[in-house]
């Protein structure tokens, strides 16, 4: 057994300065991401838009596959929280079917910005389904499935509505084969109705 | 132009003799996959195998990934033999819908026994989706849903098929979550009824 520690308030005062760092660096990166491509984005360049040194953003990722998985932890937490916390069609208070394809259209808008760095992600078989994200998109959508009073072999369901929206299949539809996002969102949406009619 | 050139006898029967070691390299490995699994197969466990010198192997198949590639591309040719000429269900006479339940069927067993060897190919993310194993798959499932004549996006519907037959989330289901096979092929055959109905 050890004490608890109250933190003193020097102690905390740096703590939170540490994290709104982090955030306002993760930010940058996103945008970066965004408007250039997270092939282009270098530890260089987010240092310069972020306004700090170059060791700062190294010591902070580590390495630039470190601020990448970091970058994709910080989308993806942000994602959670909109659809168990948001507003609705997103979150709670909707129909649980209208919520599902709402799921779906928002992680194609995230595959669109962030692709690269979710398919990387995937690309490892180790991590693939044990990832904790995957884990919580999995319970989301079997959680509103049941909700939604949908019968048969859910869990299979699950993970059968879940592969089609893998950065690297929604990656290969949108650049290689030229499907719109919309066109590939509405697609979803049409299997989600399908099998849970 | 150039003119034919007749094979004469000798070389002819060469060619042959050359097909059919192959061929029987290939059949020994498929059982060796089969019994002890993919991982545990080696260059030298085949060529003891097969009663022929480990020479021989390394120069058909020049190395242990390329074994597995020959592997691959023969056990998914056997396959799109019988979807395409073989006999019913799989094969031409038989429902459209029933013959793609057939299909995800087959390919399941082919994952329980040759699984590593796929997942191995789908994550190479250039590939996965251009490989001619994929594009034969999906037309064949495009085809059949066309046959069949359900209606709407059919070529992301052959998409959404497809995707949960992958080697990578079946081994994980399989192995990972304990899924039993049967279990994994009624749910595919679920979703395939439910998107076409």
């Amino acid at each position: 057994m050890t004490d608890f520690v109250l933190p003193i308030a020097g102690e905390e005062t740096e703590r939170c300065d540490a994290a709104r760092n982090r955030r306002l660096l993760l930010d940058a990166a996103k945008e970066l991401v965004a408007t250039i491509g997270a092939d282009a984005v270098t530890m260089d360049g987010l240092a310069a838009r972020a306004g700090v040194g170059k060791g700062t953003v190294f010591r902070r990722f580590g390495s630039r596959s470190g601020l990448m998985q970091a970058l994709l932890d910080h989308t993806e937490k942000e994602l959670q929280q909109a659809f168990l916390f948001g507003p609705p069609p997103l979150g709670p208070g909707a129909d649980p079917i209208d919520r599902l394809v709402a799921f779906g259209r928002a992680r194609l808008d995230l595959v669109e910005v962030q692709g690269e760095v979710m398919r990387a992600a995937e690309n490892s078989p180790e991590l693939r389904y044990s990832a904790p994200a995957h884990m919580v998109n999995y319970t989301h959508v079997l959680t509103l499935l049941r909700t939604a009073g949908v019968e048969g072999d859910l869990e299979l369901l699950a993970y059968g509505l879940l592969t089609p929206l893998e950065a690297t299949l929604v990656l290969h539809q949108f650049r290689d084969l030229g499907m719109t996002m919309g066109r590939l969102a509405d697609g979803w949406e049409d299997l989600v109705r399908r099998a849970t009619r």
